[in-house]
């Protein structure tokens, strides 16, 4: 399993012509007031090699080397795809020369977070995008974004991550879930302050693109994704903050992240 | 490198004498009253390949499998040991059957940390252990430690993480660096209510030990430690809050964490 199909999913996906795109990072604000929190709450899936993956293929691989009955303690290596589990896109992973995760600077993942609802949707259409009228809606009802967040999708999805539901694939290999539309990244990139996008799906883009459009829109912004978000019923529409326990590995893609919500 | 050499450092170690020693893990309390903060700091090293590990090889292996130029996107695997860079112990590691890193509650990683000052015993002795006595004078100066904390260890040793004297190894291949005794970890056990445990060297117990007798008094206990911890500097003898971005790999006996300290 060290060497992951290379099914082609992403092949020619038009990264020359957005490559050139360099559109300067997101700054995060300095901290205004102080923040305040007297509960945490984990956004974090536990993670078995089994854990359902992108490609379809097994992502983890435990190695034990140490047994504590012999060698009188526990240890294993591990054998790991970056993007699995409940996991960071850092901007490198679809730009050229954008920053690597333990580049992302520590203030950029203590961040306001906000929570969009979309599971009605979602359980009508499983390749539903959240649009930008999803966020003018949520604003209408809760006021703008917050500067320097992060948005999250709730489609529900986490709910399936134990089923054959979470990747949805049909007969042709297709999968069905929800992402973020293209549009709703651009908005929030141009008309709004936000630092990271998270879903809890396998992807930012619905299951069924082609085109990895917000992929391309979002990370070579100098933006921050994470996948596979758990959890997110459990915490306010706005209100909470996100405190991103991302890998400081050097030249990493992005990686497995610790999310845990101040309340 | 995917198989450590076995060099038999803790052979016969006294596994089994110590394995008995059920004591009731450590009980994170509730929050009494809100927790404020205005300024995030990180305590996390960068993680390259070449990052100094206890057994003296590398333990970390990046593997690129997808290339943006070729491929339209970045991707590595890791081939990782999980003691490697700034890391988390789970109870598991030194322990028959201690809790494991995903097993970690929550509550467990969002703590008061409190850093304990002896960079200037260590640099007179490399081999300087953190005794009952430091504590005792910690608290005379800061007060109690507080309910359900981690307690750190600022030796200074971090300012040597890119040069040899980071395990300033002897000519016999013994490593001199300082840690904490096992008899302050017996009183933050039973005398105090600690949780965490964090040096900014690469071993909760000293580099010249032979019996490891600190992580054997500590992690069976339930308690979680950190090794390699950075930049304590830049952090206050007490009133910081440490969240702990640990990982939530199934089964895991620790791994590199995201350490961020909320001030």
């Amino acid at each position: 399993m060290h060497q992951l199909s290379r099914r082609g999913f992403f092949k020619g996906v038009g990264a020359a012509a957005l490559a050139a795109t360099a559109v300067p990072a997101a700054v995060a604000p300095a901290r205004a007031a102080p923040t305040s929190f007297s509960k945490v709450v984990d956004l974090t899936h536990a993670l078995p090699e089994d854990f359902p993956t992108f490609f379809g293929q097994p992502q983890l691989e435990i190695e034990n080397v140490y047994k504590f009955d012999k060698d009188g303690f526990n240890l294993n290596i591990w054998h790991l795809n970056e993007h699995t589990g409940t996991h960071m896109d850092a901007p490198i992973h679809f730009s050229k020369d954008g920053q690597t995760a333990d580049q992302v600077e520590v203030e950029k993942l203590v961040v306001p977070i906000v929570v969009i609802d979309v599971k009605a949707k979602a359980a009508e259409d499983p390749d539903y995008r959240l649009t930008p009228d999803d966020i003018a809606a949520w604003e209408s009802a809760n006021g703008d974004l917050p500067d320097g967040c992060c948005v999250a999708m709730n489609s529900g999805w986490d709910a399936h991550v134990k089923s054959d539901m979470f990747r949805n694939a049909d007969g042709d290999g297709v999968m069905h879930f929800p992402g973020f539309h293209a549009e709703a990244a651009d908005m929030m990139i141009k008309d709004r302050n936000v630092i990271g996008m998270a879903v809890d799906t396998l992807s930012l883009d619905h299951g069924a693109s082609k085109d990895f459009k917000t992929h391309y829109t979002w990370l070579p912004s100098g933006r921050w994704g994470m996948e596979c978000i758990a959890n997110l019923d459990a915490i306010p529409a706005t209100g909470a903050t996100l405190v991103v326990g991302s890998p400081k590995i050097v030249g990493a893609t992005g990686g497995p992240s610790r999310l845990i919500a101040l309340i």
